[in-house]
Order: C-alpha cells, then sequence, then structure tokens
C-alpha cells in the first residue's frame, strides 16, 4: 500500500481489517517500526478523534508526530496553476506539499468540501494535489469525498461483532441543523460494499449519495421499512444532494429512537462521532448497552495503526 | 492519587511536597516510568507556565504529550444534559471526553472562569464534567475555583525556604488593570491551611475569599498590619466579591513595594506570574534577591511531575 | 557558539557549512546527542519551512520540542521595561523569556518586522530581549533584520554547487504585489560576503539594503548587465529602502523569466521560498533542473541540525 485515500487503494480489505484488529490486541507489537521516521498531519478544520487518534497510533509504533494548522500556523496557499500570484495567497500548494514531503516520511491531510457546489466538492482538489505533489506516501484524514479511516474502523466493527454469517447492515440518513458532509455516507457505502453483508441505504427523497459508491446497495425510501430485521444501523446525516448545502426541512421523523430501534433485530447503533444528541439519534440509543459509538472511537486508533504500518513496510517500495 | 483537582485529592502533602523537591534533584530518575503512556493537554484559554512546565515534566517521566486547544482544534461543547442539540454547539461534553479519555492515559483541562456569574463559576461545571465522564485520572491544569499545581508549587517553596519552624505567611491582594479570578488566591488558602504556619489574608473589603478555602486563616483588612513580621508574603491580585467580574476602584495604596516590604521581618516575596508590573508590585521588589518569582517558576515543573509520577503508580489503581 | 542569530555567532563559517552537509549524508549520526534536552520554539507569525525543518532537526538530534504560538498560545507581551502595566499588555517579556529558558534547554524565536519604520524594525527589539533576558542558548528562526537559518543554507548550497574557484553569485530583487521584509536578502549579504566568491547585488534605485552587510558587495542598478556570467542567480522581492513598507511600481521587468536567465552561465536559480511564483519568477525558470529551490529546502533540516549539535556541544560552556 502506498498511499491511503480510497477503498481502492487497498490489495487486501480483509487482512489490514485483521491486523488492525491484532493492535487492539496488542498495540505496542510494533513499538519501533516507525523509529526515527515522521508523519505529518495537517489540518484545514477542527478535529478531535482524528487528530488524538492518529497521533496516538504513530505513537505506538515509536514515530515523531508533527501537526501543522494550514491556513494559520502556515501561509495561504494557491491551488490552481500557472496563476501569476498577485494576489491574496502567499505559496503554491505544489511548494507547499514538497517541503512537507522534504522533511516527513509519510504526509496526512485533513480537508473539508465547502458545501457550495457538488461538483467541485467532487474533484477533491486538495486531496489530488497532495497525491500529486507528494514524493512521500499520502493518507486521508478525511477528504471532500471520503474518510476511509473511519471506514476501515466501521468494517472492523462489523467484523468483529457480527454474530450471523451475513447481517442486515443499514446506513439512515438522520436529520441536522446545519448541512454537513456526505463524506462520511459516502465512504461507508464505499466499504461496506465490499464486505460480505445485506446493505440496505435509506433516505428521503432528494438526498441520493454518489452512484459511484452505491453499487451493490439497495436504497429504500422507507425508512420503517429498512430497518426491519437490521443487525447493524449506521446513523449520519449529510445534505441534501437536490438543495446541496442547504440546510432541510428537518425530516425530525428521521430521528433514530428507541421506538424506531424495535423494528430492528436487536441492532447495534453506529455513528462516527460528533453527533447532535436528541436531533440525529436520542440520549437513549446512544447511551444503551447497544450502541457501539465508544467502540468506534477506541478502534480508529488502531485502524490508524494498521495503516501507518502497512505503509512503513511496503509504502516506499 | 487517582486525580489532582484540590488539595482534598491528596492523602499526603508532605509526601507529595517532599517528590517534588526530590525531582528538583534529579528530574530524571524516573525516567522510564511514563514510556509509552500518553499525557492530554486541554486548554480553554493561553497559558505559558502551565504549557510548558507540565509538558516539560511529562517528558522527564518518557511520556507522550497530545496539546490541544479546545475551541479552536476541536469542536464547540455542549455542556447541558438532555438537550436537543439543535443550534450552535457541535459535540457533547461527555462524548469529546469519552473521546479524549479513550487514547490517553491521563488527562489535563485548564478552562477559565467567565467571571460574570460567582456561583456559577464556583460550579466549576468544565472540571466536574471531566470528573464526571473522564475513565482515566483527570489533573486539573486551573480549573474555575482552584489552581493545585500553582499551589502545591508555592507550598514546596515554603517548605525548602523557610528559616523559622512556623513562618507568617501574608497572601496579600493587589490592584489589578482588569477583574482576574479569584482562584490562586482560593488555592493557596487551600493548601496553605493545611501547613503549619502562621497564615494571614490582608484584602480591601469586599474582597472576600471563599469561605470554604479560608478556615483557620487570620483576615486583617489593614495590609500594613498585616504585613508585620511577615516571613513570607504572596502577592495576587482578584476581582471583587461585591462587584463580582467588574474592574474595581484601583486601591493603588496596595502595590507592594520597598516601603510596605521594610514593615516585614525581610519577607521572600511570591507571585505566580504573570505579574502586572508596577501595578501589583513594582520592579525593585519583584527584581529584588528576596523575590522567588523565578522560583516558583522552576519548581512549577517538580510539582506537575510529582502529580504526573504518582498518578502513574497510583492512579490506574 | 553560545548563539545563533547572525554570521557574527560563528567563529568558523566553512567548518559549519561542512558540518551541515555532513548531516546530509548521515542525518542520525548524532541521534543520542539531544536526548532529554528540549527544543523552545516560538512563533509569533506563520511558518512552515522554518517549523518543520528544524523540529525535524531536533528530532534527527534526539531532543523534545516544544511549540508555542506567542499571542495566540499565551499572553500579550509588555515591551517596555519599567513600565506600570495598566493597559493592555499581560506579561512583561522579560518574565515570558525567564519562564521559558526554565524549562528549555535551547529557546528558538520567530517574529516579524512590522514594516512601518525601518529605523525601528532594525532595532530587532524582540530577538534582543531574548538575548538580554534569555539563560539559555538562542536561535533566530528569523528575526526582523536577519534570517541566518536561511543564510547558512544558502552558504551550504553555494559550496556543495559551485564548479569554478569563485563563483558569480548575483542576488537580484524582484517584483511583488506585498511589501516584504528586507530581511533575507540582508542576510544573505551578511554570509555572503564572507564567502569566496564574486558577490553582485542589483535591484532599482530605492531598495538599498543595509549597509553594514552590503560591504564587499558590488552594487549594479542595471539587472540585464549583473546577470551577465552570473553563476548563482538569488531572486528575492524586498520593500522599497525610500518608501519602506508601502507596496512599489510593481517593476514587472524585474521578474526573472527565462530569457533572463540566458545571460547568465548557465546559472542556478536560488528562492528562499515561499515565492510568488509568475511575479517573482516565472514556472518556467522555477521548475527547470537549473533550479535550487527544493535542494534548498533540503538542506535547511542539515543547517538547523549543524545549528542545533553545535549549540549542544559548546553553548553552555
Amino acid at each position: 500500500m502506498k498511499n491511503f485515500t480510497s477503498v481502492k487503494d487497498v490489495s487486501d480489505i480483509k487482512y489490514l481489517i485483521n491486523k488492525g484488529l491484532e493492535f487492539k490486541k496488542n498495540p505496542l507489537k510494533n513499538a519501533y517500526q516507525g523509529k526515527n521516521k515522521t508523519l505529518c498531519m495537517l489540518f484545514m478544520n477542527p478535529s478531535l478523534r482524528t487528530r488524538l487518534s492518529t497521533q496516538k497510533a504513530a505513537y505506538n509504533l515509536g514515530m515523531n508526530v508533527i501537526n501543522i494548522n494550514l491556513n494559520s500556523d502556515s501561509w495561504k496557499l494557491e491551488m490552481e496553476d500557472g496563476t501569476i500570484m498577485n494576489f491574496d495567497t502567499q505559496e503554491h500548494i505544489k511548494d507547499a506539499i514538497k517541503v512537507i514531503s522534504t522533511y516527513c516520511d509519510i504526509i496526512s491531510i485533513r480537508s473539508f468540501p465547502e458545501l457550495k457546489n457538488r461538483s467541485i466538492d467532487g474533484e477533491d482538489k486538495i486531496l489530488k494535489s497532495f497525491l500529486k505533489y507528494a514524493d512521500i506516501p499520502v493518507i486521508s484524514l478525511e477528504s471532500n469525498t471520503l474518510h476511509p479511516l473511519q471506514s476501515l474502523t466501521d468494517m472492523m466493527i462489523l467484523t468483529e461483532m457480527k454474530t450471523i454469517r451475513k447481517p442486515k447492515v443499514v446506513l439512515t440518513w438522520a436529520p441536522h441543523p446545519k448541512a454537513v458532509p456526505q463524506v462520511v455516507a459516502n465512504s461507508f457505502a464505499e466499504w461496506t460494499n465490499e464486505m460480505d453483508v445485506d446493505f440496505v441505504i435509506t433516505h428521503p427523497k432528494g438526498f441520493e449519495l454518489d452512484e459511484q459508491f452505491m453499487h451493490n446497495a439497495t436504497i429504500e425510501y422507507n425508512q420503517d421499512k429498512a430497518l426491519e430485521n437490521a443487525d447493524f444501523v449506521y446513523v449520519k446525516s449529510w445534505t441534501s444532494t437536490e438543495n446541496y448545502g442547504q440546510v432541510s426541512d428537518l425530516h425530525s421523523d428521521w430521528t433514530i429512537t428507541k421506538e424506531k430501534m424495535k423494528l430492528t433485530d436487536n441492532a447495534y447503533v453506529m455513528h462516527c462521532l460528533p453527533v447532535r444528541r436528541n436531533v440525529e439519534v436520542t440520549d437513549e440509543v446512544l447511551d444503551h448497552p447497544s450502541s457501539l459509538i465508544y467502540h468506534q472511537v477506541k478502534l480508529r486508533e488502531f485502524a490508524a495503526q494498521a495503516v501507518l504500518s502497512e505503509i512503513l513496510t511496503n509504502g516506499n517500495n
């Protein structure tokens, strides 16, 4: 594995999932693999889980970590090639990336879609620039289109917690007071489609996810019907596709409640956090023993560690 | 010791003071105690001494350190339980704390009182939330009510520098152009009351400190009388209690000057810094050989190290 | 070497250059020299190269690093001695520096000139305060007057890349949409004057650099004439001296282009970055094989490492 930005970068998903689950058992088993190697973590927006879990994973491998809050610690970046840089941007992204590549061994970057124009967000310009100009492996800490570290974590959970051979996994849209990215939902779909599960996605009309990631999934507009006999319910809000980036009518009947959960087969509830409590999901569901939200938090560390370890092993071949 | 948020968390104060003074002699005596352990330091307001001294103390023990500036690096936190999170806050504090607890071994938090309502500040909601939700030991890096790392430092100084069995220790209010918290003064009182000293507190009327921390202290409204024969003079401004959070008439006659110091028994001067020079205390007093202000700075490192070491030893029992 | 703030701090420049070039060959040759030593890096403005390269250099030597963004992580600093601190500043710089000196072994500071008054910038007050009050060695990460880590890097490049005994080195002014400091240009001149080269500086009238750093250099106002037979062309914009801090008429004919480079003897192009592409230098020159801009980036790490290593060896004698 050279880079880690999508499920497409992973040649053997099961192997990577199992590598993560092994680190869960023994976080320090490769405590010297990253000695004298440096991970650079670049953030263009707030992050708590990703910041902490990835840094901890790097420490577990003995790596050094350098954090940069791009745009505040550093300079304003020019994105376009060939520009006469006579205005506000202070450094071309290709120069900034060359600089970071020079001093570090692995580069990781967190960007955030503007939520103004879906096709522009879909181009994922920041991440693409890193893949184009970096001379070292690139890890996405969430891009404008996908969140592969979260999805690998979620696949580790499905693998670990399933009690039947082919569980029913339901990804359900949920209400939110703000327009939030489609990134986690698309990414969950991209990865879940590689798993041996019965995969159903449910959302109101007008909230269709990106078709390129949906292929094997059943789309069901009736949430109650979708939830029937579910083994896992993955809750996530995302912005409308029809009115992209706009806050929609809240669809408050889509909130996941104790009553809704009764339709399932005692399903586990998952959410990547941060969660709007009592808007996306009620407290009693989130704090119920069948909630896996904090277990997802825990496994983020070992997903990141598996990815870092794989890249340290193979990334420079 | 599980947590460190008040003198009440300490079962044997003398032992902890001596542990700190031993680290002063040999900072690297437990250089591997914290190997593969991670300290998370969370800041909700600026910090220089605390940030540096605690991080250095952790390094002395071989720990990893992760710094987070809450509210800028991370998400806006919801403090109330059961809220329908339909507004501005992005993550519930209980979820954020669970996340941090997951990846780290010790959590430390610096908050700052709003200085609008004394009883609300007195509830110390942020720190209480950490104590309620964290699964790991919690260290206060200064809360809305107390600053135990500073006070432990100050007790180490009293222990180390006293030349008579029972010295006279005077805590005096001082002028300041802004309303500043009562935190350091309350905390100094809480700890000094556990020491074998003659303890006098002096301040203008209307600046009374929190009664729960005052018990053995003599309150003297006449500053000159209070300073008589003092062995240690601890200077600190704090906001009025009567007009809480408001800037008061400056009481400029309360500034500690060379003339005021002549009333004492060649007392040492202490201040926790940052100090408003020539407002709280004059330059000639702060920069005089009997000033302990930089010695206090130095011992902050070893106070933090004693606390971290104790928690590493006993915190998870 | 006690401090590193100017070429004047270096007793043997060739030795330091060679030390840097040796670290380039083997970055980990002194991997334990800095064990249990702490470098504090203080930033008063954005930094990417300096932040990353210096931190990496410290890691190569096994040091701990503490980063502080002054003025946001910490308190507003009072610069004047004897002030009655009754206004906006919260901590006197001498107290802040004593604090940092206490916990760290080497202090490094990046400041930025205000570009309002040339003689005030020339006083370099921030750096001078650190030299006055710090009890530990001080490294300039770029001050209001000089950028010695960049210049040492550039001297390493001249040493490594020159193909004739005494190459012609041309420092040329370039256009820029903003007024930018004269710091890098002055510093390059200060160091280049110590090298065995034919040194020419070219700029429009009114952009004269600081005379104290110019001594051996030839000043040539005709850029084309200056570039003739050059072996190295060092490009950098700086603010007008006549209209200090103001954006000048762009002098767009001073942009370094492929045509301009034809006047040289196949010269290498250097720029310290960040560069305004197609304003200071065109893309085709910056991205040409004779461009050394990324090589300069690489050697910044080893320049910093040579300086840190020298100070660790000799700084506390």
